[in-house]
């Protein structure tokens, strides 16, 4: 690792600038599950694209389409080739926020999803949050500074504009790649403060951030995790109607970005 | 995900059978500690190499030289840009195997580092495995058919005449991204019928597995997880040591692969 030099440092922080004047054109929205992602699909009038964007034998599917002025790609980690269902959590979402921004150097990307929620943080069934910081809440490494690491506690991209106009509640997010909730990852999700409990969006933000493209995670409240009733039965007794909420409000967001540059969210 | 043409599988077959055929060109060896990764720089005389193989921002470092017949990279994820600690588990793992893999197009893929082993099934501090199966801990989703794609068990390329040959030991490897052991990750550990435990195994598995890459898992025990020490303390104190056996594990393999095809191993 090189030390950078100053020249090139001023000269990339004014090409940042830059760009966060134009206008957003390519926006790529990673959802994990398709039943999250075809109402999306349709209401953006997109297609299945088969342009060879990722390399050949992964399951990733983009459905690409123009809404108003921009480009807009889903990118849906597809289905298990063996075993048929959704490539949901932190590997296989890591894997196609790379891949999509190598190939579609986007200006934005927005991580959309189902998500539990905590009802003592003022979560209810069907709500809609912005996550403000993301963290993980499965990756312990009891050494110093490596603890850290393993949280991986970011603030995400600061969008005041969007929050206030769209009057969108916020939280703190936390990611970890289990459904259900251990006492161990409890006593991470206190620590991290978190309001909501996903399975990609704090690797989605390590791998944005990691590659310098703001991103956005928008998260629905499909089951509460600190009632009795048990997690997989309430996130599948939610996920469709719920789902639709989620849809109503990353239509919200897209609207609003149309014609915006980044620093104007 | 369209349906495949009978023609063109029995041609990808055919290109596959003909390619394990061939003799083994590049190596890409996975290594996720900078303190495991630079003996082996030395021992193969690999240089630190900055063609621009991997996206301006990221951490990952390739090291590459010729080593016999061999192309050899090993590649490190490099350390956290914020913190400076080495970007262990998951996520950086499948990263760098995709971006090597996609950069590099290897023919085989090793990853090589420390783990943790279980004294109930063998292992010794220092001992050296090569993983026959891999499967994750800590991605538990307790929906039929998701539970097994979170657990995403596999057994690894197989290399009967290499284990013959270096009289390696063998067991199967757990994967999950926390260096300490809940008590739900035990009980996953040990449904995995696991001798081993690391944090980047089975995730390394799954984008070669995505790729069609064949891989090789070699571990070296720093630490026994079934006894009263401190895991991150008995870590620390072996991590030298432990990674001198690997070195030489690793140099007796690729010794062993150098003038071979893959379908020799």
């Amino acid at each position: 690792m090189a030390p950078h030099d100053d020249g090139i440092e001023v000269a990339e922080e004014t090409m940042v600038a830059e760009a966060e004047k134009r206008p957003i054109v390519t926006i790529v929205i990673v959802i994990a599950m398709q039943t999250e992602a075809l109402p999306l699909v349709n209401k953006f009038k997109l297609s299945e694209n088969h342009d060879p964007v990722f390399p050949k034998g992964v399951p990733w599917v983009r459905y690409h389409g123009i809404y108003k002025d921009l480009n807009i790609n889903i990118i849906w980690p597809g289905k298990d080739s063996v075993l048929g269902v959704d490539c949901v959590g932190t590997v296989p979402a890591s894997l196609v926020t790379y891949a999509s921004i190598q190939a579609l150097q986007p200006d934005l990307i927005i991580n959309a999803g189902t998500a539990g929620g905590f009802k003592a943080k003022g979560a209810c069934i069907g709500d809609v949050f912005v996550a403000c910081d993301v963290a993980f809440h499965d990756r312990r490494i009891p050494i110093p500074v490596f603890d850290l690491y393993g949280i991986c506690a970011r603030r995400t991209f600061s969008t005041p504009n969007m929050l206030k106009e769209l009057k969108l509640k916020v939280g703190k997010l936390s990611t970890g790649d289990s459904l259900d909730m251990s006492p161990h990852d409890e006593a991470s999700i206190t620590a991290n403060d978190a309001t909501l409990k996903d399975m990609e969006g704090a690797a989605v933000a390590y791998v944005a951030d990691l590659l310098s493209v703001p991103a956005i995670f928008i998260k629905a409240v499909t089951d509460i995790v600190d009632d009795d009733k048990p997690t997989a039965e309430e996130f599948l007794q939610n996920l469709v109607a719920v789902t639709a909420a989620l849809d109503q409000a990353v239509t919200q967001v897209v609207d609003f970005i149309s014609g915006k540059c980044i620093s104007e969210l």
